[in-house]
């Protein structure tokens, strides 16, 4: 892989930023948004289609790849690319989150985390170094810290040992990491609500050095209102060179607001998630399907939307097709809300770029304040 | 709808026969395979991708879309066509067969069948005028008579009855049809395995006169060399000048033996319903990707074939989302089936062209009895 992993901030309208993250395997146009591709798919979704709905980067968990297929298995087989056909740039969690939202058993120290496979029960450990040989031999383009996710709520001292967990976590991830060039190595900021720890573990970050960071612990229960104080301050403390990712975030007024907030990246379930339960995200807010009001309406969810959903059947399809729990009804509503997410950061890049993000985010809540259409 | 449905035969070689459907929708190239959209879909794909496979026409179920979403609101909404996304041709079975395979309450007699649906419990009737009047509300290309398909085994007595129930439903139908230009219908030929049944079925419905002819009856559980027996004399008895078709068959080896014993029209819902549970039809013959065999095998399913599946991955990629149960299994499943299937189709076509008719089929089962691929 020849080239290195550069980032430029083109244009910036408050803290709001616009950019291009390059990889040896392509350029990523930011603010941007990463769907989600768990196992090796983008759920109910081809990834040329995801293509065609504008992502440029896609994000793999490692927890799931580790597990099955297994992660020597996809480097015999020639990397997650190839495997999963997307030429294009991915993104691997650590594996850090997964591992620590089981319920079962799960056993963390110094060293790592010990766990239980949700698949078969099997026992299998993850730390800072089998994190970065795990993300290595999927061949992820940007590889993320090994690091404890701080639950919330959680008291000062709480956060504040898990924050410097973390940091030492981070330190040991960006050893075992190494040089490799073409490859990225993002840290993950934590702290919780707390400006003076989220400054310290900005601070240790800094310290080790990493090509891009994350705002981490939020997007975990706390809230829009809580999450949006702590990205009040929190994005400013990372370096400005860089880019800033916001893990698991989120709806899409969430986006909005974390890029008005500096925010440079994110990812989230939510458009292929909701797209399997029926539910459709539009300018003018979200559409459930399954609603029977919806049954007679030969209307498109979205007259203005290109997506196949949008120019080929009305909402009355769309309902049936729900109910009768078709699959199309899953690949329609998630091409649709994938391609509604990536419009919305076309349109948030665009804002950026002519100095005018204010006025984008007030028509965008203007526009969802207007409700859903009016009766037929 | 301006214009008539026209039936022209291009070509013969043997029995086999090859032809031009012509409808104000468009063209069927015969011998042709139509895929089963019973609900308004055909499961996993897109009606764009299933024209991409090479499809002309497809095939809705009555009985599952007048339960759901129903036929007047299908009206309402611009027939079925509009509602779907599929312009082009659509033949809609009579209800018949799914109501009377029905577990549950159901009660046929000489007005027709009382039955419960599946989805709410709620009471039913179907009988020629009414199955007539759905297809119409549905606004079908082609039309079946609705009829009674006599279950197998049944003895001699028992499928005269039920074959001159049919009859009397015909000549019902008919007269419920009237004169649609531009819309066909199809009468079916019952008579189980009793030639002459048979034939007095065919008498009786060349008596009335309709714009095709299906062979009814079949691929009920009588297993393939008591329906190629069937297929040897039953196509004859039908006009030469009309399409011939075979309801509900069937497997690569089914429409091979239909096709050379004078059969021009198939539909089966085998290749997607397969490609749902991880089975893959190959010129080779049957792949279950569910097998482990296949779990570090990078080689594609078919290196000859063009669908995405095939071009865009391993067959260990496909072991992998059919054992994660990912969506996306499915879709390139139903997709390389449907392919295959239409591919066989075009071969058939071409060979009848050509007068080569036994070479293809030669030649189909000699890749067959190589086996799959062998191991790496």
């Amino acid at each position: 892989m020849k080239g290195q992993v550069t980032f430029e901030v083109t244009a910036s309208d408050g803290r709001a930023r616009a950019g291009l993250l390059t990889t040896p395997r392509g350029t990523i146009r930011t603010p941007a948004f990463m769907p989600v591709g768990t196992a090796g798919s983008v759920k109910a979704m081809l990834p040329e289609n995801v293509r065609a709905t504008g992502a440029d980067i896609l994000l793999g968990n490692t927890y799931h790849l580790m597990l099955r297929p297994g992660a020597e298995r996809i480097a015999r087989l020639g990397g997650l690319h190839a495997f999963m056909n997307w030429p294009r740039p991915i993104l691997t969690d650590s594996g850090g989150f997964q591992v620590m939202s089981l319920a079962g058993l799960r056993k963390l120290d110094e060293g790592g985390v010990r766990f239980k496979s949700h698949i078969d029960g099997s026992m299998h450990h993850l730390s800072p170094e089998s994190s970065m040989e795990i993300q290595r031999l999927l061949g992820s383009d940007i590889v993320m810290a090994f690091d404890e996710c701080t639950p919330y709520p959680a008291s000062e001292p709480t956060a504040r040992a898990s924050m410097e967990l973390s940091m030492r976590w981070a330190e040991r991830s960006r050893a075992a990491f190494g040089d490799r060039p073409g490859h990225a190595l993002f840290g993950i900021q934590q702290g919780s609500v707390y400006p003076e720890l989220r400054e310290e573990s900005a601070r240790a970050l800094r310290g080790i050095g990493f090509d891009g960071y994350a705002v981490g612990g939020l997007a975990v229960g706390e809230g829009q209102e809580k999450m949006f104080e702590v990205l009040d301050y929190a994005p400013d403390m990372l370096p400005a060179d860089r880019p800033r990712y916001l893990m698991g975030v989120g709806k899409p007024d969430d986006i909005v607001g974390a890029v008005r907030r500096g925010i440079d990246m994110m990812d989230c379930v939510l458009p292929t998630r909701s797209g399997r339960t029926g539910q459709a995200f539009t300018r003018r807010g979200v559409v459930n399907l399954r609603n029977a009001r919806h049954r007679d309406d030969p209307r498109p969810l979205d007259e203005d939307c290109t997506c196949p959903a949008c120019t080929g059947y009305g909402r009355a399809y769309l309902h049936h097709v729900v109910r009768a729990g078709e699959p199309i009804a899953m690949i329609l509503l998630s091409w649709h809300n994938l391609q509604y997410y990536q419009e919305l950061m076309a349109g948030l890049r665009e804002a950026v770029g002519a100095g005018r993000v204010e006025d984008f985010a007030a028509a965008f809540h203007a526009a969802r304040a207007q409700g859903d259409l009016p009766p037929l």
